[in-house]
């Protein structure tokens, strides 16, 4: 241990620096990954792992009360079935991962394992939706898909990774499209409430959109360095894998229809946002919503007599409200806090033979590093409020960095310069031509990020081309 | 729906007629699963996966509460890996998927999608234990994991199915011993207090061990037709796999050893046994502890004034203590009764005019059908004692299910007349060695289930040889 315990405190890059190794060294050293024998994949720690259970246990509920039900589909799609969807295949089939071979006999047709399970849902609903009655049908899964990426990074860009993937099937377009913005606004408000982090809402460019999707949306959310991370998105298909699965039902005037669809989901990205959102040069910083330990007990001078017995009481009666800690380990008090700092703990409570005597303790944030005396028979008051207001404070610099982080521009050379001087997002007008896209692209190496919701137009001139625009963009580096 | 209803109810083969059409019958009528478009694999429908994530949640909290840990390992295996360890590989190797193609490219090595993951938890645990001081470690995993099976049956054997697989590491054989029995201990008393099922706890002989290990113990379950299903297994690994991969840590007194090590799951197949072994005629029947729907409110004449409104009260406070759904559809109250004894739906809340005004309702067993008239004001303290009961009785009955067919055999004759004549466990002696074993496997298609956990012998003579016998063993046909 104390060998590993060496190694562990601060021994990390400055994210001015180098945010990229900052990155790397957070997630390696906070035990959230670990790198494996096969190439593009990680593996997820336990204290990673506990992350994802908390975010799921979160969701699930959300998903549940929404009337989604979760379900269990193969892993595996035959060729021809990924093939039904013309736009959908040509989007995906680079990146599959191929099964040619069960045992030591060829496969008669040819798998790849899931990228995504559009075409899997559409198979299982042709079966089971035969009448109005049948709809809407609101089916999650939670498990893991592959795609064959050939750069990675861990949470951001994995060869595997886990997510929930829902998918819905309506009588209209109206309940369809409903569905998309309902599941992305149960997105934004994870984010914004649970996560601490804030997101544009906004539609992809047809560019940007899923394959086969007729619209996707977004949110998006701002890192630390002022690139772009996409959180997480919700789309709309209309119709069309419903007309290539031949998905159709009687409507309540007897007439046959097709079904309107959609998907939506969310990954172990999530992690990386949370750690290039709030992270700093101590290491990770958690909010306590997700944190899979929201309070770590330090007992200071622990040889003392009664001190371990008295944190240990203090230790039982917070398990009672928060998800708390204990470490009595002969490490020093000093390296227990890099350690839980690391580790992103949002509060750290120390006591010692004094505070026991007077009945307190010290509390101290791992965001501000305030400290903050309090009563040991107030904490059940004191302890979520600091939470609490653990996860405002979170949001707020994550907005201020937002804020300070998003330009505007209204002609290409500003875009340009912005693009080159700055870090962030670039608000600028779009005709709406993939050409203009296309050159932003290659002259000021920004994509769209999204089309947002709600905002006013800056101007009524496309940024690239000079031609009348309607619509905003948000443009960016992304991850 | 309607059309839907009609297929529904009581359209089911008789258990005595086609156990095994009963068997497909149940799960496709009660919505468990659907067929998929891949070979082999399920498609785990929202009533049948709800009973997996009780499953889960239940097992999830005893494995935390023991001091285990969940983590994320990837879902390939290079063929290197997997071949490290000869007997494990041997085993297995037969019946992988593997993966040959990245999008368009060959991969230089072509990777296996896990049949189990003992390989990648030693590639890992290499990397992590130094120390004595980094032990035990105690790792869990919920993943799907992939067995390219030739026949396949829903939830009883399948090309991918859902699992969880423990894997874990210790100082000393005693530790690793002490964690093998252990968890076995945790699935034997999951099967008898949650799943209503009783089994026999023992040791597997070495032709029926798991691939790899020294002992593989397990609980064995037997179902309503007599045939018995292996119900969960724990492994241990001794240090074999260890010195295989490497896994070595410096003791106390700073001499190096290698870990010792066991690994332990269930799966899906569970699901199977509760149907085997619970369900009738009239379709499934669940026990209470992970029955999704552990009540259902049913209005009767529910055209009738405040007859919704009153069951719709009802089912609110049920839904305080127990998992309850209410049925307003327009089916009629006799089917509804139907559907949800198909689903096996422990209790059922009739409620009609006359029980409103008298403050009572009906309550009926899914089990024994009894009837149970009850006040609406004692709800809370009646139906968990119901429930409770139900769960007593369903144990009771597969207990005596299981004493009524398990039979003795002192000579082959024996052994070969009760094999031919009637269908359960048949105890018998056993000298040890493999020629008698695949003697009776030949002579009387009886295979061993296990070496059961403190019984007596019932004689000192092998039953095949004759030789002298010490190894009392349960023998019987498996699922």
């Amino acid at each position: 241990m104390a060998k590993d315990n060496k190694k562990l405190v601060k021994d990390i890059t400055s994210m001015d620096v180098d945010f990229a190794q900052w990155y790397t060294d957070v997630v390696k050293k906070a035990d959230l990954i670990d790198y494996s024998g096969v190439k593009g994949c990680m593996i997820i720690r336990p204290y990673g792992y506990a992350i994802w259970e908390n975010i799921q246990s979160i969701l699930d509920k959300r998903f549940k009360e929404t009337g989604h039900e979760n379900i269990y589909m193969p892993m595996f799609i035959p060729e021809s079935l990924l093939n039904k969807e013309k736009e959908h295949v040509a989007g995906f089939a680079p990146e599959v991962a191929w099964v040619t071979h069960g045992g030591s006999e060829p496969l008669a047709e040819r798998m790849c394992v899931r990228p995504t399970s559009e075409t899997l849902f559409c198979d299982h609903y042709k079966d089971i939706i035969h009448s109005y009655r049948d709809l809407p049908k609101l089916y999650n899964q939670w498990c893991s898909v592959v795609r064959w990426e050939k750069t990675t990074r861990p949470f951001l860009r994995s060869r595997e990774f886990l997510w929930q993937e829902g998918h819905t099937m309506h009588a209209t377009r109206e309940d369809a499209e409903a569905e998309t913005l309902q599941m992305l606004e149960t997105y934004a408000d994870f984010y914004e409430k649970d996560l601490a982090i804030p997101v544009v809402r906004g539609r992809k460019t047809d560019k940007e959109k899923f394959a086969g999707a007729e619209a996707t949306y977004t949110v998006e959310a701002l890192m630390h360095d002022g690139k772009a991370l996409q959180g997480g998105t919700s789309h709309y298909f209309g119709d069309g894998f419903a007309k290539a699965f031949d998905i159709k039902f009687t409507d309540k005037d007897n007439k046959i229809q097709y079904c309107h669809q959609t998907s939506w989901g969310v990954s172990t990205r999530m992690i990386g946002a949370i750690i290039m959102t709030h992270g700093d040069d101590n290491g990770l910083v958690l909010p306590p919503a997700v944190a899979p330990i929201q309070v770590v007990v330090i007992p200071v001078q622990q040889h003392k007599e009664g001190v371990i017995e008295a944190a240990e009481d203090v230790y039982n009666k917070l398990r009672e409200f928060v998800r708390a800690k204990i470490d009595v380990t002969d490490n020093s008090p000093g390296w227990k806090f890099s350690e839980y700092e690391m580790k992103g703990v949002p509060l750290r409570l120390e006591l010692g033979p004094r505070d026991i005597q007077n009945g307190t303790c010290v509390l101290v944030r791992r965001d501000t590093r305030e400290k903050i005396f309090a009563k040991l028979d107030e904490l059940e008051t004191v302890i979520p409020q600091i939470l609490a207001d653990i996860s405002r404070s979170l949001y707020e610099s994550a907005l201020e960095n937002k804020k300070a982080r998003t330009f505007t521009a209204e002609t290409m050379e500003e875009l340009i310069e912005v693009a080159n001087t700055k870090s962030g997002y670039v608000k600028a007008m779009w005709c709406g031509d993939l050409e203009c896209e296309l050159a932003i692209k290659e002259k000021a190496d920004l994509s769209s990020r999204c089309m947002p919701f709600g905002e006013e137009p800056i101007g009524d001139k496309c940024v690239c081309c000079g031609k009348p625009a309607t619509k905003l963009v948000y443009w960016g580096k992304a991850y």
